[in-house]
């Protein structure tokens, strides 16, 4: 959000998390660029899980130009958790997880079939990007 | 944790959450099953990124059977936000999305280049789990 809506945001209502605190909105309030009035629901999640003071602190701890990002991955996450209470967003990790080990196994299967018809050379070429996969 | 060891823990030091907040260590206690008073440096972790009234919380509104594993993930998310303050645990996310993206780049290129060899029908059979990965 523009410093400008922002500031028109503001002349209408406090921003969603003084809002949640039932306190004034003031100018140099550290939500107010992104958890808008209108943001009350996503907010609300945010307060559940983190808690208004912690997600304060996050974000003075963080530069400016990281604080968008970094609201948009803990909103992600605080969502994960009420939807999941269990394994949070840890969950979509290990669907990921799964679903990478048994392409894995998809691309071990084709090369090895592969190998049958064309050289591990040609193999290799075509799996062009094989070494980055390998990175940690 | 077994109950006899936390209470064998108990008798020596309160818990890491306990110690956290700088009170007694009562035996109805819903952290110290998972937090020993030797999960300090974890537990900290946790009480910057949620704090302890909300692990808590969040403690509280679940099944004793389910806990341990909720807070096996929120360490893990907590950790994660503490290393990476912009994306916590959403940068594993990206880049578990990116490596199975680049996987199945991977796949579609043995495809083609086995369509070259085989037929489709035998090239459907060979990726058996196919139908799996589209689930959502």
């Amino acid at each position: 959000m523009e410093r400008g809506e922002w500031k028109k945001s503001l002349r209408g209502k406090p921003c969603a998390a003084c809002k949640q605190q039932r306190k004034k909105c003031e100018e140099d309030c550290v939500f107010a660029p992104y958890f808008p009035a209108e943001s009350q629901q996503r907010f609300a999640m945010l307060h559940h899980v983190y808690g208004t003071s912690n997600v304060g602190n996050i974000l003075k701890e963080l530069d400016v130009s990281q604080r968008e990002e970094a609201m948009k991955t803990l909103a992600y996450q605080a969502e994960a958790r009420v939807r999941d209470p269990v394994h949070g967003c840890m969950g979509f990790i290990y669907n990921l997880e799964e679903k990478l080990e048994k392409r894995k196994m998809d691309v071990q299967r084709a090369k090895l079939e592969l190998a049958k018809y064309i050289s591990p050379e040609k193999i290799s070429e075509l799996m062009q990007n094989e070494a980055q996969h390998n990175q940690p």
